[in-house]
């Protein structure tokens, strides 16, 4: 998409602080951060929303928490613990139009989530 | 996993407000709601945490979204919005070590997630 965001940081037009990327995936650090590790993992194809999953985007979306998996490992926070938020149109908040997992650890995480 | 609530769950062995399943997943309501609309969509596969997801269980995880698009649909929230949330382990507040995705909607969801 010519305009989105993630799309571009993907492609590497807009610099991020990336802290894990493969064929698939990209995730880099947010620059909003509310925890000590605050990471946003996003697919390299374009979908807009959680809405806009097809079957075949199953296996890329699986892919987004064996990056989670990885990149807490990473960060030292995989036994402590992490959460994963992946938030849908404007009532949970979603700014960006390009799906995004947000990864938050390094704190205690209160409950209810938002 | 014998001792297991959410697997005693899946097998129909704990009552639970069903609102989706399929041969992989299972999906109910929290039993303590946190908005309006608060379900929680489980794997059937016993997988202990984000941590212990292997490269062949991807497929499994990205159902997960699948289901949560069609579960946001029955509940009339896809285009108000909805939060997905996945704790892992003690500090984002993981109870239940099976792996389990929340949705939530219903009123907006504040931001940070916890």
């Amino acid at each position: 998409m010519h305009d989105c965001l993630f799309c571009k940081i993907q492609k590497g037009e807009i610099p991020a602080d990336i802290v894990f990327q493969d064929d698939d995936l990209i995730a880099f650090r947010d620059v909003n951060p509310q925890a000590p590790t605050h990471v946003l993992i996003i697919p390299r194809q374009h979908i807009a929303t959680v809405n806009d999953i097809a079957g075949s985007d199953e296996t890329i979306m699986g892919k987004l928490f064996s990056a989670a998996k990885i990149i807490a490992a990473q960060e030292g926070v995989s036994d402590d613990g992490y959460r994963l938020v992946v938030n849908c149109n404007a009532q949970a908040g979603q700014t960006v139009f390009h799906i995004h997992m947000h990864l938050l650890a390094g704190r205690n995480l209160s409950w209810p989530p938002g």
